[in-house]
């Protein structure tokens, strides 16, 4: 359906920065419209770096209240607000959120020029939280020591296009045009029939993403992010610290792969590295060992889904 | 006094960040004890940058509640807290710091396994906030939109030294010697008279530097900062743009210029630069144009004074 359907990683790491790696921030570009999903610190800086222009965001999705998912958050506002944004920014997340967030923005964002919308929604149960024409994003709901969600991103499927040959042939009126478009056949005036396949292009592909983290390994994830042409599964641990992952409620690249494979994802993307990682090579070994299209998040990365 | 005494720059920039130039942060060393003042967004991570071990910092000294002068603060604390870190950290700034932190550290913090301890002050006189047997620290009462203070950092003088060859000839007693040390002459056993200066080393020069952010130029901070070895003090405009700086409170840099040739100091540091300006040399030529040894502010800078 989109001209574009590409997601920009500002920030892969886990909860302890390093001077090279970032927490969690992602933003997902939709045919030029920016979701951003979570917002550790630093990400507006990371936005300035990878040349995202601050006013296409009118989104944020936030996984779950913990700081290196939203610590960046109150710079950010601020940030719009000294820029002169206007139009109103939505911020998806726990509703604890906004009780957090009201007091700052009171304190330190007095003279905002726009409007910040808290939309919070039930972390129980998968739910549709925003649609409009093209896109429409769910909730996933993950297994986290505090209550988590991941979003999926599915493109609505397009109406089919008919080809300008019949159209210039047969000068169908509205009624008829509306009628192949929803996939019916065409009858000329001397009732001929013409079948839709032969006068109609398909609409292009639909795009989907999935982003989990942080989570463990959890199967009722699997029908909802089933077929999505990318994953976003957070490994924060390699297979050898699977106590670790279990006791933090984590996943290792091990088992973020059985994740893609049992959902028969088309790529997994893998991130929020413990820093007690140096070489990140490790993860993707790992990963690849069960799910052979898995790529590494590294900060910069722009994974472009076609 | 001191083996060291030096200012690393962890942001120069005023409110917004650009992908290479910080907001509001600087580490002052002496001799190997780190004081941070202000903290804006990624703070952090500019300290690994700059491989400061971010356990020798127990004193954070905020000069006002802008955010791009203290949303780095949750996101410090909350890293500190992960690495296991038990002393106390003190917080020096505005009361209301507390009341907006306190919130947010109940959230987000709530495992912390050191204690956050913020101390506030009156801003509108300078007053002693910090001593132990090295240094002190005062605040410097600024002009700006809202209540904010800079900070004197002074070394306190030392002990004069007692030559060795003297100690070994005459073997003094500790009366004899602390009188000494206070600048005393000696009487030997046979009444002769040994000059004081003539047994003794001066004490090492103290160090002193002050932090003056943000401001509208103000003659009252010149007895306050007379003298000192290093004054950074805020140029957030061009003498072009004086009216702008005055009417948002901040200062040229050819006024920050100004003070520091009524304040004598010895060297003068520029720095908290507006977004507008690409070509910060500009700031440097109008700060020069009134007082020479002026130096930018640039991260990563290592500014020691000896």
């Amino acid at each position: 359906m989109s001209k574009s359907f590409s997601v920009t990683i500002l920030g892969s790491n886990s909860a302890l920065p390093t001077s090279e790696r970032y927490p969690t921030a992602q933003v997902l570009n939709v045919s030029e419209r920016f979701f951003l999903i979570d917002c550790g610190e630093g990400t507006q800086v990371q936005l300035r770096r990878n040349r995202i222009r601050f006013s296409k965001i009118n989104h944020i999705f936030i996984s779950h209240l913990h700081g290196d998912h939203c610590f960046g958050l109150i710079g950010l506002i601020s940030t719009l607000g000294l820029l002169g944004r206007k139009n109103d920014l939505y911020i998806y997340a726990h509703p604890d959120l906004e009780k957090i967030m009201l007091p700052q923005l009171q304190y330190f964002c007095k003279e905002l020029p726009y409007r910040v919308v808290f939309k919070s929604f039930d972390h129980a149960n998968s739910e549709l939280i925003y649609s409009d024409k093209h896109l429409e994003i769910y909730t996933i709901p993950l297994v986290h020591r505090i209550p988590t969600v991941g979003f999926l991103f599915k493109e609505k499927a397009g109406e089919k296009k008919i080809k300008k040959e019949f159209v210039f042939k047969y000068q169908p009126s509205i009624k008829e045009i509306l009628s192949i478009k929803r996939g019916e056949d065409y009858y000329t005036k001397e009732g001929e029939l013409i079948a839709n396949n032969d006068i109609t292009l398909d609409p292009p592909k639909v795009m989907s993403y999935a982003f989990c983290t942080d989570t463990r390994p959890s199967k009722k994830i699997i029908d909802l992010i089933k077929g999505v042409d990318l994953l976003y599964h957070e490994a924060t641990f390699l297979n050898e610290d699977k106590k670790l992952a279990h006791k933090t409620y984590h996943s290792t690249a091990q088992q973020a792969a059985g994740i893609a494979k049992k959902a028969e994802v088309g790529k997994l993307l893998i991130g929020h590295y413990s820093t007690r990682y140096r070489d990140l090579s490790l993860f993707l070994d790992e990963a690849k060992s069960i799910f052979t299209n898995t790529q590494l998040s590294k900060e910069g990365d722009v994974i472009t889904i076609s």
